[in-house]
């Protein structure tokens, strides 16, 4: 039962990728992982940016289609050889954390900009990073980056030198958590997130075969996980503009559930003073009505339903709900992108 | 596609059931659900219960392993009639709420000793019963249940009347903040639930298919889940006797992953004083140290890991895995049924 | 446990369809289903197609994205009125068997051209329809339809009057028999067909409710499906124009595996004569290379595995891979309509 | 997301293993793997065998209810260490073709008797097993071995020395095609198997990945499966018994689909004569209407399903599903013990 070895290879050869004249040029740094790989998926069907290679720490000399026959990128991954390249615009990098500061590095001393997809300059606070994740590689790069929350940072990103592209845990709870946090409303919370097998990544072991994985419930790094002190630094400030003097440690408790992508974050609020169901429909309407990427859903208004939802003795229970490979990473990656330069921010993600 | 129906019939003869001689006459009533069905099961290759009829208000005529054939209880599926068996020692009655009382008080008209699957005898107030499910169909019987959760209350259940079976959502979430509980250590509570779609039972509906259900985590019923009261109810004499004078009100949220059986509560509990790890550890190893059913796991003493776990600044998670069908239901009237004959407990459960 | 109901509306309002001037007018009758939603969805997305309306017999006065969230097709659905549309280019029908004939006609006579995803018109010879499906409702219609595998007849279906849109088991099997049956090579054929849940369609049931088709593999139909002779019919011509004498009986079996979206036909052929790898692998190269919606992939050849795979004792085993609600169904039936208006075949599809 | 690492310890003493006095003294030799894992548990709650050790090529040290819970063996995995058992009865050997025979050579050397779960002696034709695996390391042991198939051969596998449990593909096959083989009625066969995930072992890789084995058909050794010539091999003197003088060359065709535990075999028989379906329900019921293991199903007699489903021109099909751990590997090995020990051969597994 061992050598199950399917082989798949492409007749034919490989549609040209099609892209506007004067296209940005880009690069996927590690595109061999599950992240990595739907970057480049989504840049190589992209009208306005030019995927220039693919390139993997394994799997060097496979074709990217062969790999994922889904995404269907037509590209040889190759090892990162930052001279072949030409001039460069601007590099996705999927690598694990402590290995992608140094090749942010290098692809920052060339002048492109990079949307870094680990979690080396999420963390504005060096004394954080060193506190969950050790020394850091490439301190000296912190403060060119921003922290790529698009529907947060706009502004900012549009002009980073780095992106450092936030978890995707941080992504669901900080959407459905800025709102209450801007109105001055959270006085502590508590996420039970979940999400599908593909948040374990191309890693293979206990958590990600099918007969271990299926059937099960799997709560991991239990109160420790490194996406709360992310989640934290996030809503400090907004939270202190609205007045908060404490300061607020978010409970989180991440779980593996038996599917391929998705992802649901429960957010307990126990909020500063009693609040009103119209006015957290008020807030949270305002706060989205025009994000193309974030749905406001609930039942409507004045139904039974409602009022028990999301008013509920001083509580609050915030659903927030993606897909912790797209919005969760990659093609919040590419909407950050966009931003950077100067593009449609929907472009090549609808 | 619409016409696929697979049918299946066993040949030859069916196997007899064997159990000892004087053994207490059991029917269960409502056998063609999830959670009837697996009690039939467990009645039926026990070695000292003596099932005498299974029931259904649908599939009358079709044989029990015709529609649960793993289960492979060969008996007939037929209409409850009370005349018909004999004298009977007990029932269990898997009905929904409202619809068993009636049979239940029928069954206790003929003096059989009753386990209820139902919501109807979980609630001791008659008034929480009303603000939840509506008017009670047979009140006047409420005082002869007692709550099954049979680590709670095995004592009064050995001699109880009616006996009644617990939520599968306050059985995994009692069992883990009872020891606190009794400690005088819940100051707040909240939990969130995830169970897989036999949770749903067979219902046939948007919430199980498979193509719906599947690559979903789908939160129900948000902040209102009636198992709410029943975990409250639960809770209070024990903080009571701890000392607690306000009322705990229990934050609760259910969802559906898409897996058969098997069910997670975390339990996010705000401490009533900073506790270490070493009590924590001692409270449930005490309290459960000789329960057959009930596994205290843990990662070992002295590690960050259960530092980080257990304690977290005046806050504790307990998680509490259970099989919703099993502990959540069905083997547990088996416990029950167990302790109310005098038999050992484990006894047709391992 | 019964009454879960978690509901979902999408807060503000709908964004409008973008397509251009003089496009085609559409209605999808019969949406609700799986075939129809997704039909309803791309021709939604599609730039050269206006949807006009989508009809149901049940959910009318819901939103279809509030049926299909992820398709994001914001009307309401509504009862089949021709009289209301205006005008009417053409329509999908995604009716069961026998309730689509009638409505085809109805169609026709306003002049509409018709897609047709029922078994209404996919067997020119009414005696085959009549032995599998009962009495024809429109047998006066059937010389006007053509059958809608677009490989095959993609000449006459692009002046058809009515396309009979191919099963989901046929369209796989005939991609990967039609260049064996012209070459003159199918002396016998079994397909051991396999396909997701999805395939059952919307149904309700024993089937499809995650708890009985999880860790299930469902043959049905067992010797008697009703695709056979669809497979059966399209076969015949080319054989015959090949040579052939005989009839060919296809011995064919289905099953559903516990996945959503996918299929495959294993199809074990008993060669006329002994055939080698280099001629087979011509043989799907010259058939499928201008093919835009069919892939031939096989591992390189001159390896051993491409030997055993393709080349047998006289046997081949062809493995045809399809998305079932996809090319199985409804992006077949948009390619079709492409074809049908002179449109470039992959448009809106890719 | 690489370092998702839960741990579990079950706190508490280990419930001791009961057995009867006597009993022969087992070890399991590879029992950090699927199979081996399972037999372990299968003989662990055996009333007659006495478990003595449990070893692995990994995991040395761990303890195996710390490896798979649901087993609940609590034994320590040591090394295979032969001196250190004592007297050994028996032993059940769950390691890779070509590592097995060796193992159980010094099994034998000491007197154990042997089920050797791996193909070394499966095949008794040694020029067999060196044209699909190579080299054989103890062919001298060939003929110590019985291919244990209980229902084949359960007279020989009683004084046997050696059992080779056979495959999991040919337990199904072989089950469902004996009965026509015997009757002289396999002109040929055509089967097409389908298996869950856990057929393909411990082995983390893409095949096992929950996000790639999920939602994937996946077929495997086109045309070039192991187990093919282990099937040709025992039908071979079923059929020249019954008259046949040509060879049976078996196509067969491997599957892996997303579920865990679950085997499905449909043989497809082209027969030499016409058959009717009243003589082949004869023929399966009286092959297996004393097997506790074996179970004819079929719809009744009259309708037009089984006219369908059994005859069809010719050919039958034969749909042969088992549990692909249990009957078709793990079980089987205690059903074999059984047998090899004069106990009831039901005893340990019902």
């Amino acid at each position: 039962m061992a050598d199950l070895a399917p082989t798949r290879s492409a007749a034919g050869t490989a549609p040209a990728q099609s892209f506007a004249a004067g296209s940005p040029r880009v690069i996927v740094a590690g595109a061999t992982g599950f992240a990595g790989a739907l970057a480049a998926h989504l840049l190589w069907r992209h009208p306005r940016f030019q995927l220039v290679a693919v390139t993997g720490r394994s799997e060097v000399g496979r074709r990217l289609d062969d790999l994922y026959p889904r995404y269907r990128v037509p590209l040889d991954i190759g090892e990162l050889e930052l001279d072949s390249y030409g001039e460069l615009d601007a590099a996705v990098v999927a690598y694990p954390h402590a290995a992608a500061a140094p090749t942010v590095g290098a692809l920052r001393a060339r002048g492109a900009r990079v949307v870094d997809l680990s979690a080396d300059f999420r963390l504005a606070k060096l004394a954080t990073y060193e506190q969950w994740y050790g020394a850091h590689p490439r301190a000296d790069l912190l403060a060119d980056a921003v922290y790529g929350l698009t529907e947060l940072h706009r502004d900012r990103i549009a002009s980073a030198a780095i992106v450092a592209n936030p978890g995707c845990y941080p992504t669901a709870s900080l959407l459905g958590l800025a709102p209450l946090a801007r109105a001055g409303l959270i006085a502590d919370v508590v996420i039970d997130a979940k999400q599908g097998i593909s948040g374990a990544g191309r890693a293979f072991d206990e958590t990600t075969h099918l007969s271990m994985a299926g059937e099960n419930i799997l709560p991991y790094k239990v109160a420790e996980h490194r996406h709360t002190p992310e989640i934290e630094e996030q809503l400090a400030p907004l939270r202190a503009a609205a007045g908060a003097e404490d300061e607020l440690a978010v409970l989180f408790q991440a779980h593996l559930v038996p599917l391929d992508q998705g992802e649901l974050a429960d957010c307990f609020v126990t909020t500063t003073r009693r609040v009103h169901d119209a006015e957290l429909a008020e807030l949270f309407l305002a706060a989205y009505a025009d994000e193309p990427f974030v749905e406001v859903v609930g039942t409507p208004p004045g139904t039974r339903d409602v009022q028990e939802t999301n008013f509920c003795s001083g509580k609050v229970i915030v659903l927030s709900a993606i897909d912790n490979l797209w919005k969760g990473t990659s093609s919040q990656a590419v909407q950050n992108l966009n931003v950077m330069f100067g593009l449609p921010e929907t472009e090549g993600l609808t």
